[in-house]
This record gives structure tokens, sequence and C-alpha cells, in this order.
């Protein structure tokens, strides 16, 4: 079976995202900052459907998680950044157009019931009302041997994270301060996660931290 | 002129120190652990009167921050952990004895004005009650050609970041949740710190971050 992995960027200050998010700056203010490092790589670019990027070190890492993640699960806010019913939702089928870069199945938690949505190129979205184990059995399943990725928010990590369930956490430390936003840790405690370091990279000024989750919940 | 170095070890959510510090938990719950890495290396024992200790390119690092300093600002409640008049403060003559481990001028932020404390070993506590910049201004004369150490806690590193006087923020990212406490970049913003990255190394789970301040203030 394969392992439950968070993978996130944060500001030094531990936000995942700025404050006051919207349709037009949907990471809040500063937020975008967070994935720069991201955008240029090979890794980010070929889901993208664009050719070229960086290789190197940090390309390989990214490149090796998308290959090993099976199936993926994240909160509505990250998917629509909308709340509430889905027909007053603007973004209700998702930031990613027709052709999303996910390539396989998506589990989205939300408290509104909606069919799938099938997309082009292998992502199909699930949505997935009772809550984060039934999010994360329907992953497994999908995953089959492959991994589990928590993609975001903060609030989704979160309740996974004190579901004592994830055995894997990787953060790109990322130079800023934001302030304000959405704060990757909050509401989590010491008894809610152990970690031991498995390695540390540094690339263009962005700490690539990954963690083993020792015991959780 | 020697640069302002603000050096300090913290954990994954951000804290300096745990909750409810108190005369026997100075660093309040959880809070002694984000020094652990520390008390083996050679340039902590060293200064601490005790011989043997690690040594390698983290203890190489301390040590030459060490020898880099100095003087030292600090804020009263890492001097004493009290507050309010001194003849009320059982930790009044600091948490460190006759022998203090700094070797060099210390200035102590405080709102009680009273007379320097001249300690054995070259350690002397001088009292600033006129804010961070005098503090500074005095600590700049006292270290002459080498750095000025701001030692903390979160508050009085967050007055000197604020004052945009800072050259070079170290920090000792510790894998340990804290829940509470009290926050290092609290109260700060994006304009208050543009950091690049200078160094990132990585010894038995500890990540030493070391940033370049932009600019600030």
């Amino acid at each position: 079976m394969g392992r439950v992995v968070v993978d996130i960027s944060i500001s030094l200050d531990g936000y995942v995202a700025g404050p006051n998010p919207s349709l037009d700056d949907p990471l809040g203010r500063g937020g975008e900052g967070l994935h720069e490092w991201v955008f240029g790589l090979r890794a980010w670019r070929e889901p993208h459907g664009r050719s070229g990027g960086e290789t190197g070190l940090v390309n390989d890492l990214v490149e090796e998680g998308i290959r090993a993640t099976g199936a993926t699960v994240m909160g509505r806010k990250m998917f629509s950044g909308g709340e509430g019913p889905w027909e007053d939702d603007p973004k209700a089928n998702g930031w990613w157009g027709d052709d999303p870069p996910f390539h396989h199945p998506v589990f989205v938690l939300t408290h509104h019931a909606r069919e799938p949505l099938t997309k082009d190129g292998g992502t199909t979205f699930t949505f997935v009302t009772d809550g984060v184990e039934s999010a994360l059995e329907q992953a497994r399943a999908a995953a089959g041997d492959k991994d589990v990725l928590i993609s975001g928010g903060a609030e989704a990590i979160q309740q996974f994270l004190r579901a004592g369930v994830v055995d894997e956490l990787r953060i790109h430390l990322v130079p800023v301060v934001l302030g304000a936003g959405a704060r990757l840790l909050d509401g989590i405690g010491p008894g809610d996660l152990e970690l031991e370091t498995d390695s540390v990279i540094e690339s263009t000024g962005v700490t690539h931290l990954r963690f083993r989750v020792r015991s959780a919940g």
C-alpha cells in the first residue's frame, strides 16, 4: 500500500496562503509567491502541457513525487475557492480548465454532494461529503500501490494530520513573510504530530524539507 | 562596523518558547527541546565551563558566531523571566549564575532602571530603559568591529526587525510542534522583512538557515 503524503509550500511565518483570497487572487496577498519556485521546473511544466523547464535535483524530487502519486485529496476551497451550494460557485468546475494537471483521481472534501466530474487527461474529481476517513479510503482504493497526496488547503491538511493518517510531510519553505492568511499548522499540537527529519535540500533560496511522521492521532 | 544578527531556535510551527513559562520551566512547555541540538556542541560546552563536545560543521558555525559577537541584546523576559520592579523578581540577577556564558557586554531591554550588573568572566549586564535604538547604539559601541547579537525573546526580536536594523537572521528549525507559546514572527508583515537565503545546513534533524535581510523598516 502506498503512503499518505502532505506536500505544501509555506512562508517563513508558516502560511500556505495569504490574506484576502479572491477569484482574482485565489492564494491571497503574497500567496502566489510561495509557488514561484515550482513554475520553472520541467516537472511542473510537463503536466501543464508546456515544454522545457529546469532539471536537476529538486526537479527530480518533484517528478519522482508526481510519478509516485496515484490519487490526490484536497479541500473544497482549494478546488474552487468557494463555499456553499455548487450552483452559486463561479469556479464549480475547478481552477484547472478541461485538462487539469493531476492526470489521476482527485477527491474533494465538501459539505455539498454532487456527481463526479470527469475531465480530459485522466483527471476525475469525486466529491466526498462524509469526511476525511472516507476520502482517504476512496483515495487509497484509487491509488492502488501508489501514494495518496494531500495537497491542501491548510484546513484539509490539518484534518488529516489530526486524524493521524499522514506518513510523510514535505514542506517547501519559501523565505518570505506573509503576515496573515491560512497557517499550515494552526490547531495542531505536540500530540498530533511527531516528526523525524528525512532530508533537507536548498535550491534557489527555497528549502525543501521532508519529514517522516513518527506517530500521530 | 559589525552586523546586527538575530540567532534563534524555532519549532516547525514558528515558536521560540512554549506555553506557560515559569521559574521551573523558563522556556515553557516543550521550549527546552528547541535547544537540545546545541547542548552537545563544543561551542556551547566551552563557554559554559565544560570540556569535550561535538565538533564539525555546525559546531564550527556556532563557534564562528560566538567569536564574531562583541555584544548581546536581550529582552527582560529572557534575562530573568520576570516583569515589573526588580525587587520583586526572583531572578533579578539573571539565569546564569556568577559566570554567565556571554563573556562580553549584554544589554537588557527593560522598563525598570537599575545600575549595571558586573559578573565574572567579562559579562556585564547593562539595563536599557529608553528603547531598542538606544540599546543598539550602546551595543554597537561596546561591540566595536564585532557583531551585535539579538538573542531573544520573540518580542525583543520583533522590535528590532520592525526597526529595520537587522542584517542577518539565523534560524535553527527544530522538527517539533509546540502548538502555543511565543511566536518568532508575530506582528511582522511583508513590509517589515525581506530575506535572501544565504545558507542551509541540516545536522541531526535540525535545519540551520541563514538569511540576509535585504531591506527593512
